[in-house]
């Protein structure tokens, strides 16, 4: 299986904060933070829990450059 | 100067493609790749080019989790 | 292997138009179209061609209502 | 009045949860599930309600193809 | 008609740039420009050139804060 | 120090309202509003408050046009 979204990252959960309807996920990337906010109920569905090695997924069109 | 978007990811221009509107910016971060398409005029704009020390910005609700 | 995007999508390729840096994918979903643009470069690393069964991933954040 | 987002499915509110900022809606699309997240402002704009037939407008940059 | 998306931001058509796949569409919004990136299929299908009063849609997921 | 997303709209802050991990906040733009949706934690992050001078930053793709 492969996705077409290009930027593909692996990194260890540090934080789940969950609310109602969105949850911010943290990830650890080799020591930069990686922020996540996804829908409360893909936290359940993935078993999402602190310590869990995920890939972040990013299409490249969400990426802008600062110089 | 502070942007609310959370994703600061530093890396260095390995390869830009410029096509008439859009452009391809190939970032390494850290040994893996950051891809970002952004409009051609942006390239010229920030006087992008190979090997420059750059910044990838991503808002945190464009981040998914793979697990 | 589970993705937090809340939307997946499966339909059929019906068309694929490539430029230099992006590609616009045509599918068929249920009777009705799904377009996705995406990089160029991912049509080949998917090996995408028409007839493809595939699943169009969406973020549940860049979904609109009109109603 | 025409607008330029490719994709607009339409479909049946199933299911809406509402926070303070954000809401999810639920769509039967066919069988499907699309589930949107929106502002909880634009329920009440909209008059959102389960059982509205509405359709769901998604920019084709947006989406993502896995095969 | 109502659209879930809260900016709704009216401007006139400036310039359009055409690729194959991509078209660039900037606007003139109260003196400021708007940059839209949108598939050329849709520049066809609105009838969009030079002159147009249209309306910038975009959602208020996709908007960072700069301070 | 610049930055590849096109478009920055000058605003002044009318309103915020935090929920656990969501935000919003309406700028005024010369009469229109501007509503952005970021993370609470940018809130504090950047010290927003009602009557600051900001910026709207706005990649250009994640702009449609409605005619």
């Amino acid at each position: 299986m492969k996705i077409s979204g290009r930027n593909k990252l692996q990194g260890v959960v540090k934080e789940i904060i969950k609310d109602t309807v969105m949850a911010k996920v943290i990830l650890d990337y080799k020591g930069d933070e990686i922020v996540a906010v996804i829908t409360a109920d893909s936290i359940d569905d993935l078993g999402l829990k602190v310590g869990d090695e995920v890939t972040a997924l990013i299409k490249s069109t969400e990426v802008m450059i600062i110089k």
